[in-house]
């Protein structure tokens, strides 16, 4: 079989727009990945489609239902197609059944245990595969897929807020909104594309926090649609001191208590409340974070959203169980009495500072959205 | 006198072209203003000027001299021309001897004891003036020369440099270079864009800095025509305490020690080092940064950069005296157990917080340019 000779600019084009369909996903397609897919035939585009829901089509049956021409085509998928039949049959059987001529994949498949079956049935049945086009980009739209994929656990964002000298409240505690409502139109978007959100009990008992995603201030057409699903909520509370009352015990969707030291009685309460609880180990006399992650991830859980204080957060920090930094920055000085914004007791010497890649940075609003990642090593 | 109509968006599109010129002079018009001069006849470009070098021609009077034909055309000019004999004679009389029928003006001369009388100037010679054309951007060519018209003040820029997180160096004083290259580059044009750098005797003998404009570091064509210019360096050394084998004494252009407290004997060590010393009032035991900026405006000085620890630049920011805040943010965490970017103990509760308004981000490098104003105001 031979196929025309397409240069790589046209496929990087194609694939740039199986990526762009793909983000459609991006608030919808949990535990599964965001993928997109693009029939080309005669450098036109004959279909379209891209994964939506989990149980539901995936990208390449969705683009090949809108065509009965797909025979001779080339298939751009941001995800090496699948071989195995899950919720639903496996792509590749599909693509074959179609009649393409070639597929060109964003990345293969991140489990190590699967990754290049599909390229290799695809291939086997006669079809050119093409791989790695536009590859960091295609990895981009699923960082936490791939993690648990690769890892094991979730990818963990943690978010924070503080003033442009890096602080969050007053030394008294005195605290209040730092950042304006762009901002917070951000930090709803980071809660409606992640799994869960875990926070620790004295947040949530001190800001009586709902960590809800909510519709009207995603500023999102479909944002009514995404609402629909809410994140897991994880409060981290190792001797059940929510109480009953909270907030975030009468939310939409699931509030999980995370509980080190048993009480019978204490935990019937606040499951009458609606919570769910889970006991996992003590480590440092607190809930183990590693214990947590392998939880989070035995729950599919592939993005999952820290909103915490500076006690929490620089405990997964220096567990090394962050991996992406977003923080909303206001232009304020709060002076150097003020709060700092992680609290880092290990880093004593410039040798243990945590360095980060920076990914981003751009004005929301007022304020300032920074991202970084961590590169996993010191300095 | 009738001239053509011309849309608003010429008006803008030929001024942004002198706005442009302009800023080809942002390195070397000291104590001058940076003004650009575009002269349009019939649709067309027919020369063009800017102000380069104190002494040396106006914008309008470089612009006039590249032809011979402007007689009729309209000249774009970003700042009002000048009305009066200074070391060039006026360019109202140049425009108006060329014959111009138009003079478009981005801003009105900001000295208010002149604005408006170069506009009455032309205007009496049958002239048409149009004001205010692209203004925002004409005026943010010379914040330090407005500012020092309309308040007697320089327009004070802080730099500094911090973490993520806002420290500036371990507990125990450790620090070293938290920002890469490219940070550095920015640091050096920011310091050439200056008519002074001012720094605290602690920063300058802790860190023996020189405090000049490198070449090498400018990374800009005409950099060693730019270097050629040293900013005044200003160090602030109540009771003189710089040893005269400091590096900054040994630098091309003029060391300027300000103190307090007289002591002949330093001063002539001092003096004899290299320093010009001066002697300004003292206030809460140190120089009076008023005075400072009464002295600074008298030498005539547009810009200047503060580069120095906590604690000064706190000191600055207390008595609002700073104009923009330039913080160039390596994406590291240092903890919080490290030192504060800005010492500020009047801050005590949320309510004095220093509220700045956010004009610019960037990465740079590896790291974060952050630019903020001051809006003269508490929240």
């Amino acid at each position: 079989m031979t196929v025309s000779n397409t240069p790589l600019q046209s496929h990087a084009f194609y694939m740039a727009r199986a990526i762009h369909l793909a983000r459609r996903g991006h608030y919808t397609t949990f535990p599964n990945p965001r993928v997109g897919c693009v029939l080309v035939k005669s450098g036109k585009i004959i279909a379209e489609g891209w994964h939506q829901k989990a149980g539901e089509g995936h990208a390449e049956v969705n683009a090949l239902a809108k065509t009965d021409a797909a025979e001779g085509a080339t298939a751009y998928v941001t995800l090496e197609p699948c071989s195995h039949t899950g919720k639903t049959p496996p792509c590749c059987d599909a693509l074959i059944r179609a009649g393409v001529s070639r597929v060109v994949i964003g990345m293969v498949d991140p489990n190590p245990l699967v990754a290049g079956n599909g390229i290799h049935k695809l291939q086997a049945a006669g079809i050119e595969v093409l791989t790695g086009v536009c590859e960091a980009d295609a990895r981009a739209l699923n960082p936490g897929f791939i993690q648990r994929m690769t890892e094991k656990r979730p990818f963990v964002r943690a978010k924070l807020a503080c003033s442009l000298d890096g602080r969050t409240a007053m030394a008294s505690g005195e605290s209040q909104w730092i950042t304006g409502a762009a901002a917070r139109t951000q930090v709803q978007r980071l809660r409606a594309g992640s799994s869960a959100i875990i926070s620790g009990v004295d947040s949530v008992i001190a800001d009586d926090s709902a960590l809800t995603v909510r519709a009207e201030q995603l500023n999102l057409t479909d944002a009514e649609q995404i609402a629909k699903r809410q994140p897991l909520r994880v409060v981290l509370d190792s001797h059940l001191r929510l109480p009953e009352s909270a907030k975030i015990l009468q939310q939409p969707g699931e509030t999980l208590i995370v509980f080190t030291q048993m009480d019978s009685d204490k935990q019937e309460r606040l499951e009458k409340a609606g919570a769910t609880c889970l006991q996992l180990s003590a480590e440092n006399g607190r809930v183990s974070l590693k214990a947590l992650m392998t939880y989070l991830n035995q729950r599919e859980c592939n993005e999952v959203l820290l909103e915490t204080g500076a006690t929490l957060a620089g405990a997964f920090a220096e567990a090394e169980l962050i991996d992406e930094l977003v923080v909303f920055m206001a232009p304020t000085l709060m002076g150097d009495g003020a709060r700092g914004l992680l609290h880092l007791p290990g880093i004593r010497k410039m040798a243990d500072q945590k360095r980060l890649m920076l990914t981003d940075c751009r004005m929301v609003g007022t304020d300032m959205m920074i991202t970084a990642r961590f590169t996993g090593k010191s300095q």
